[in-house]
């Protein structure tokens, strides 16, 4: 494996054991400030990747723990000067490096307005992590390709035990180690179909990636890879948004990734799986399910049994490899995307 | 004008005036309320275009009254089943028809759990006006079109009011009758030079929309009609997020619309058409300001004097005719898209 990308990727069940045997205490002194300090609402700010673990995190938060989560808009504070009262809530900065300046920024605001201010990043002495309160770390190792693989499932795992923490779930390490054998399944099992059907998309111009809710976080971080790595246009979608004026784009041969995991969500994308085909798009379906999986123009079968808080972690590793085939198959060097270094920072 | 589309973009004068005359009475009830009620988060439920209006909401009420606000999954409660506790919050719900299930379901959870719930839409008489605390109206009309416009810059001038209310400016509505004079403005000026150039992008397949701060809503609501009403793949970024990644979609000529009013955020804006002309992109811009302007392949001088607040109504316009007239060029019927209906009900 030539490649940075590949390579990273194949690394994520060990990043995810480390974090799952030596973070949890750090997370269980965050998830006792957070009950300390009364919290009622949680804004996160992000670039990039990170917001899509962002996502994650709202979805998690709101299910396991109801409280309301929200996304922040750093140019509140970096350009327009806002003032925000931010008594009462959590503010969580993610960022791979930690060295997103207008993040940094809005933590340190965030702390002075009166927040409880955690940073989850790959790079303990960062910036942010010294803005913050409180910091998680990500134990990735150094991640040297441009496209975010390990430390976007690393900060996933990194929120799923503290979401467990909160509500005084004492085995979330375990079911960490479960979706660690189970990437490790995708690796195995799924790679192969994923390298057999790449060649298929080798013109594909556009595209969009759709799930509903929880993977919500995978549909749009999958639509960043394929953007990143192979210059596809890729825009990723809530099902339920997509049928709100996105699904005209549906014309015969359309191309649309669903991430359809067993969950509470389940029924919602068998109902687009149904619409997707009527409309004659071409749909390339991640599932495990057997029923769902007929409907697909390419079925890609994943493994079974993931929790569905986990399947996005599971998901989202098919969805990197698809990428990485799919700029290897049109040509592209994935470690090296024009225009873009590792580090990207924005005021 | 044979098409519903454009005869409601040009009734959009109209419409702002009326909110302004009509509407100030119940947003100063809604502001007490707010007031009453010590809010100190705010969450905001909507589908498609309504959802760009809750972006402007955000953005607006941080950054002029430093309460954070975020947007809500409805999925966390129509399929999840999760408890939000939502004490001390007020859930804003955006609807044209007020029918969304999804937007309703939210309503209602939120005000069974808590929260102070509001409605912006325009049917007072609707499912979500019944489930809300408070119902502020759009005025705009039966709205035909499937692409929404009149009620898209209506919610945006009823927010507005409400939250230059919140902070006790009463000069608001003589302001919402300022920018309808630009909107005039822009139907009599902007529009001869949008469909003089609406030619050019006739074989375009895929663009990317960018503005930054308030103006993030203009960019998503113009690539939103760009989907709908010509079948162009539009996504739209942040310019910042936009760096972190989507960048490398960028090769020579491959098309950015980018709206630029004059504001806190221009500098930054600026920067990025450099970028983007040092890409060799074609960039499609938006602004009042003859330098940045120059840096455009095809520049669309916007009136200027536009409140920086109010310019996403101003700029919307402008896209929204941009929109209308590429539909026109492609021989499309932009008032019948493909696949959807003016109410689209997801659950």
């Amino acid at each position: 494996m030539a490649h940075l990308m590949r390579a990273e990727i194949g690394e994520q069940p060990e990043v995810l054991r480390r974090i799952a045997d030596e973070e949890q205490r750090a997370v269980q002194t965050v998830a006792q400030q957070i009950r300390d300090h009364a919290i009622r609402a949680v804004f996160l700010a992000a670039r990039g990747t990170s917001d899509n673990a962002a996502a994650y995190f709202k979805y998690l938060f709101e299910i396991q723990n109801g409280i309301p989560c929200g996304l922040a808009a750093p140019s509140i504070v970096t350009m327009y000067r806002a003032h925000l009262n931010l008594h009462g809530a959590l503010v969580v900065g993610i960022s791979q490096s930690g060295q997103a300046p207008d993040v940094v920024e809005y933590l340190a605001h965030a702390r002075a307005n009166g927040a409880l201010t955690v940073s989850i990043t790959n790079d303990p002495e960062s910036p942010l992590a010294n803005a913050s309160h409180f910091t998680l770390q990500i134990r990735a190792g150094a991640e040297r390709s441009v496209a975010a693989t390990k430390t976007y499932t690393g900060a996933l795992a990194v929120i799923y035990l503290l979401s467990e923490a909160l509500r005084g779930q004492p085995d979330a390490p375990q079911r960490i180690h479960h979706a660690a054998a189970l990437v490790e399944q995708v690796l195995q099992q799924t790679e192969p179909r994923l390298q057999e059907i790449a060649d298929r998309y080798r013109y594909m111009r556009e595209c969009v990636a759709l799930a509903r809710g929880v993977n919500q976080a995978t549909a749009q971080e999958i639509a960043l890879k394929l953007i990143e790595t192979c210059y596809v246009m890729c825009k990723a979608y809530s099902v339920a948004d997509f049928m709100h004026g996105p699904f005209a784009l549906i014309e015969p041969g359309f191309p649309c990734l669903l991430f359809a995991p067993d969950g509470a969500t389940f029924a919602t994308a068998l109902e687009s799986a149904s619409k997707l085909r009527t409309g004659g798009a071409e749909t390339i379906l991640f599932a495990s399910d057997a029923e769902i999986l007929k409907l697909a123009r390419t079925p890609v079968p994943m493994p079974a049994g993931a929790p569905e808080m986990l399947s996005p972690i599971v998901y989202a590793v098919a969805g990197q490899l698809f990428a990485y085939h799919l700029a290897v198959a049109r040509d592209l060097n994935p470690d090296q995307p024009r225009g873009l270094q590792k580090v990207t920072k924005t005021l």
